[in-house]
């Protein structure tokens, strides 16, 4: 059948269809079992954060990238490389703050929202795509990075743009290495 | 929404994993939400139902695909089409009965379980993969073809292969057309 032996070929891409109408059927039982926004986000940006700590493996393993020497190297590379691989569009960086670890992701066009026209008007502080806010707070835990994920901006909201804002949480480790 | 003007040149494709684990966590969700594993199975199987109703413009605009003129030509069109543009696998096709109606999709490989072990043994009537039979049947609808669509063996359950079986229901008006 059609999986030749040669599995290093195989075709790890799908539709992105299929899979923001899978998001959206996710959201939508979510919406189903808790009345309240916040706890719908919450239980997206939980359910991410299970999925960045497994797919951080993944990631390294095809992305074969080096070990990112700051904060903007980091972010860089979530846009540029992570994003790009796993959601096939890549955000523009910009940091957010004079301390150096926080950061903005822009995306123009959020690929998760295709065919979502807008929010419900009961639902008006639904964060929609919470669980990518998930994925990179997991994913960077596992490379030792804490950080706060959140939207700052969002389309579906009314905003220009869809803004993931991302705070690296300075380790007291960190703090002390720095003053030996 | 959302929707720019070159959206022909943009990147359609996704990460698979990403995906893959979205669906775990829907099912793990609907498991959390519904005690008996046949509740999960009509759920998911309504949701792929939604889910195909609004994929098929999709696939009909990307793929413009010919009319199928045949129960087989259709089963064809699923495996070497629908399941190659949308999941990145072509399953093998067979008729499985005399009457021309039933057909069976065999994957040696289902890439929505990749990160799957095996099912819980609590769990053991779940049809993890639910979703797909829904979404075949709504898109089959939107072209005026009933069908049932129901996993008839799953490597999740110890079987040799994964096997969706496909059986085309002959509506009232077709008879009539063919006696006329």
């Amino acid at each position: 059948m059609s999986q030749s032996p040669g599995r290093k070929q195989e075709n790890h891409k799908i539709s992105r269809e299929l899979f923001v109408l899978t998001y959206g059927a996710l959201v939508a039982q979510l919406c189903k079992d808790y009345e309240k926004d916040e706890d719908v986000n919450t239980c997206l940006d939980r359910m991410g954060y299970s999925m960045g700590v497994r797919l951080i493996d993944d990631f390294l393993a095809r992305s074969a990238v080096k070990k990112c020497r700051s904060y903007s190297e980091t972010a860089d590379m979530i846009a540029q490389v992570a994003f790009k691989t796993y959601l096939g569009v890549t955000p523009s960086v910009s940091c957010s703050s004079a301390t150096g670890n926080e950061f903005s992701l822009i995306l123009d066009k959020n690929p998760l929202v295709d065919f979502v026209e807008e929010l419900p008007a009961e639902r008006a502080s639904l964060c929609y795509c919470n669980l990518l806010c998930g994925v990179i707070r997991g994913a960077l835990e596992m490379v030792h990075l804490a950080a706060e994920v959140t939207f700052r901006q969002d389309r579906l909201k009314g905003d220009a743009v869809t803004e993931i804002g991302i705070t690296f949480l300075r380790k007291p480790e960190d703090r002390k290495h720095k003053r030996n």
